[in-house]
């Protein structure tokens, strides 16, 4: 043991980190990533140990945010450190290192002390590799949904049947979901929709309805809200359901690994207690999933977990060449969504897709008929009514018109050369180009695409156009447009000739948005 | 692009780590652990990005100190920000995780940018997990010593014949290096011994010799006294030979995994130039390697590896039950070490397994009669003659006698309670006790040995004795060995049934000396 003097960092390190002198942690024979236990007064804590040599003097402790909080300490206090043994999650890490299969009650200490920030960085990356490398079982898969959802919040709508869809992501211009929830809600199913914001895409679902509506919601609100109108639209990093989800996520991202896709996707479900679940997987060679064969994998084990965890759950595969819709960007996109439901007009591809999807839904209380009904749900306006209703709900102006959206002020269009048929639209390259046009951070950034595949273009004809709120990201968006295939126009035949010259490698672009 | 004014953080990260306000870092598209290019006038440099809400503000670029003195960077300077793609070597750690086996220049890439501490913790703690999930190739190991060998200095000593030594370690007391170079010294062979500092052990081989005389030598001073004394014992980490394997052990030490077990020591000894080595492997149900069988697998990896080095390698399984000598701590094995070389008489383990090891070596010159001419330079006085000279030539003092060497005032007797044989002593308990009592930062604290293995014991003999420089250390330690079974004595036959006991977890002292 030995008796140090506080002092406060004022670094955040989102973890209990405690910054001794080199000195003092040889002393107590404690080496960094190992931990000490903190006594002051009747507080204590565990805080994983670095080291300084210069940075705090002999004598102090240097502590990051949490762990200051934590201890309620102030400059000056003096604490009695102690090495502690490492926690026994770290032993069942060690174990899945050596190949070991984890029981749940293992798993559930990993998760539980990631949620509470336990495990440095190094120990989580071993922990997400290994199970990457091993495979998962799929009772681990089950465990892991079972402790990420345990680990959070969950909300509770008693005795209400609750459905739910999630896409697997990958597809820009994907509003599906902004469509659906108030097809499947006008239609007396109730579906408590969390949905994520972008990560490496231009738009999520949560990006996009805040263009319209507030999505930082709380579980209380959101309670009241789907139980006066069946449905909701938030974003679930506001509500602290299955938070394992999000840290993991952030070892996951520089690896371009995913491990964990099926439990982070299920335990969320799991969270809002989901008895029925349709799971879209956008397929093609511009998607994540690249083959029907492969999407019919994939399927086949979310069905399979939904099984053990008691939610019914439905498979879609679904187009996933090119953008859906010609929207991409939040603005741009709650625009065209928002048209779609007022005038039951729009891409006949993106009101195909979320009347399939709505239709696998419906079908779980209906038997069949269900994609007809949605579509009648668009067309008699009652969607749109439960879109007005959402919007009012969550604290936005339910009268807003398209044109209300604020789209980015700065654009260009980008015209052919040529005449000939569209035969395929780079997803890689239309997530690159809005991504450097400002979205999402920029709502109003995105593209719109005027041309689709299998449209005939005219030379002169416009392509795609940019969106930006400012101009230099207008231009940065320009430049790489220019430098890079987005689309192929050419005669029907030239497709495979064409493809071959734009396999770039998009490294960066392993999309991970779940 | 973004400007941001530069603000030094005082922070010490180690790798170039700069700080971005959330809202700048979306600006320019760029997650934590994505890389940015920073340019200030005609300096350019890349950095690891971490962002931060509110510990600095939009506007400033935190700079921790590596990027700070790279870019010559002082506070207020405008910094221009590019996002920058990840490094090559990122791609093939991603390949490795996908099961590739990495050719020489891949690996090359990665061991270069963990030199250049181009590569985030997440990132190299990948690539070490990977390399344990998937076992190392043989092609991967000689492809790993190289590079990291080649991404440090290394010790020309022009046409020497270079003779090394090295244990993998785990038995506490091994003053097996430090009596060693002197005898293989005098016997004409030239030993440029690097040694490392203890890590999870109570003393490394540098703590030991440092009692007599300073190892922080430079690689030109080194040069100069093997050149003029054949022979020295300094600390590897002081010469950056090999400066991989330290950052690689950061991250396999709180993991307790090993796979760069070869490559780290095989590229030491390719930076010092080494022809002949023999690898020193205690065997034991108390080491690191249990059974014969298993040192044969690995002595025959070390071999293969030499082969492809260009390094004839000889392994020796040596006894690893027990401690060696009596003597545990830095100073207390360096006094025993003396004695032996003064006196030609000690424990007699430790006397055996000098002359072996030391008559291995000596036998790829001499072909045979190694161990016998070893324990002829003992006895004639020639080894302490070139210690004496070794010491000298370091910057000691080459008459410090055993009394001379200080060891720790505070000190206990342990003794036993009843008579018996010693049939066991527990390594773990051993490290456990002497790290409680100060090792190896407090010099003179440790153990010694009073019984060992096969020793006769009377009621009130003592069994051992610990060493403290301070009475609160000696406490601790004195809690450990009160709590623990640190030796068994009974009846010759019982040892099998005292053994089931105390097999106690240590999960701590996983021992990564190497």
């Amino acid at each position: 043991m030995i008796k140090l003097t506080a002092r406060i960092l004022g670094l955040e390190a989102e973890k209990p980190v405690v910054l001794l002198n080199k000195e003092d942690a040889e002393d107590i024979d404690v080496r960094p990533l190992d931990r000490v236990e903190l006594v002051l007064g009747r507080r204590k804590g565990t805080a994983i140990v670095n080291t300084a040599a210069h940075f705090v003097k002999p004598g102090e402790a240097g502590l990051y945010g949490e762990i200051a909080d934590h201890m309620r300490a102030i400059n000056g206090d003096v604490i009695q450190v102690f090495p502690a043994s490492p926690p026994e999650s770290l032993i069942h890490i060690r174990e899945k290192l050596a190949g070991k299969r984890l029981n749940e009650k293992e798993i559930r200490m990993i998760v539980e002390d990631t949620v509470h920030r336990k495990l440095s960085d190094i120990e989580m990356t071993a922990f997400v590799t290994a199970l990457y490398k091993d495979g998962v079982t799929s009772a681990e898969v089950v465990a892991l949904s079972k402790a990420m959802a345990l680990t959070g919040k969950s909300l509770n709508l008693g005795k209400k049947e609750i459905y739910d869809k999630h896409s697997i992501g990958g597809v820009p211009g994907d509003k599906t979901s902004m469509l659906l929830v108030p097809i499947v809600g006008a239609a007396g199913l109730t579906i408590p929709k969390t949905s994520s914001r972008a990560i490496t895409s231009p738009a999520g679902t949560a990006d996009r309805f805040e263009c319209l509506a507030p999505v930082d919601l709380e579980l209380e609100e959101i309670k009241r809200i789907v139980n006066k109108i069946n449905c909701c639209l938030v974003w679930g990093g506001a509500v602290d359901l299955a938070p394992a989800d999000d840290l993991f996520i952030q070892i996951e991202y520089p690896l371009s690994i995913d491990p964990l896709l099926l439990p982070s996707v299920m335990s969320m479900k799991k969270a809002v207690g989901a008895k029925y679940l349709v799971i879209d997987i956008p397929t093609g060679d511009e998607a994540k999933v690249k083959t029907t064969k492969e999407a019919e994998t994939l399927a086949e084990r979310f069905i399979d977990l939904g099984k053990k965890l008691g939610i019914k759950t439905v498979g879609a595969s679904t187009f996933g060449e090119q953008p859906i819709g010609r929207a991409i960007g939040p603005a741009l996109e709650a625009r065209e969504a928002l048209e779609i439901l007022m005038t039951g007009k729009g891409p006949e591809d993106t009101i195909d897709k979320v009347t399939h999807i709505a239709g696998i839904l419906m079908d779980f209380k209906m038997k069949k008929g269900g994609k007809r009904e949605a579509l009648r749900i668009i067309n008699s306006g009652k969607a749109y009514d439960k879109l007005k209703q959402l919007i009012d709900e969550q604290g936005g102006n339910p009268h807003a018109k398209p044109d209300d959206l604020n789209i980015g002020p700065e654009s260009v269009r980008i015209k052919s050369s040529i005449r000939g048929t569209v035969s395929w639209i780079d997803n890689h390259s239309i997530v690159e180009i809005s991504r450097a046009a400002g979205t999402p951070k920029d709502k109003g950034a995105g593209m719109l695409l005027h041309k689709k595949m299998g449209d005939r273009v005219r030379k002169g004809d416009t392509l795609f156009e940019i969106f930006a709120n400012k101009k230099y990201k207008l231009e940065r968006a320009l430049k790489i447009a220019n430098s890079i295939h987005v689309m192929g126009v050419g005669k029907k035949m030239d497709m495979l000739l064409e493809k071959i010259p734009r396999k770039v490698e998009h490294p960066k672009y392993f999309i991970l948005e779940r």
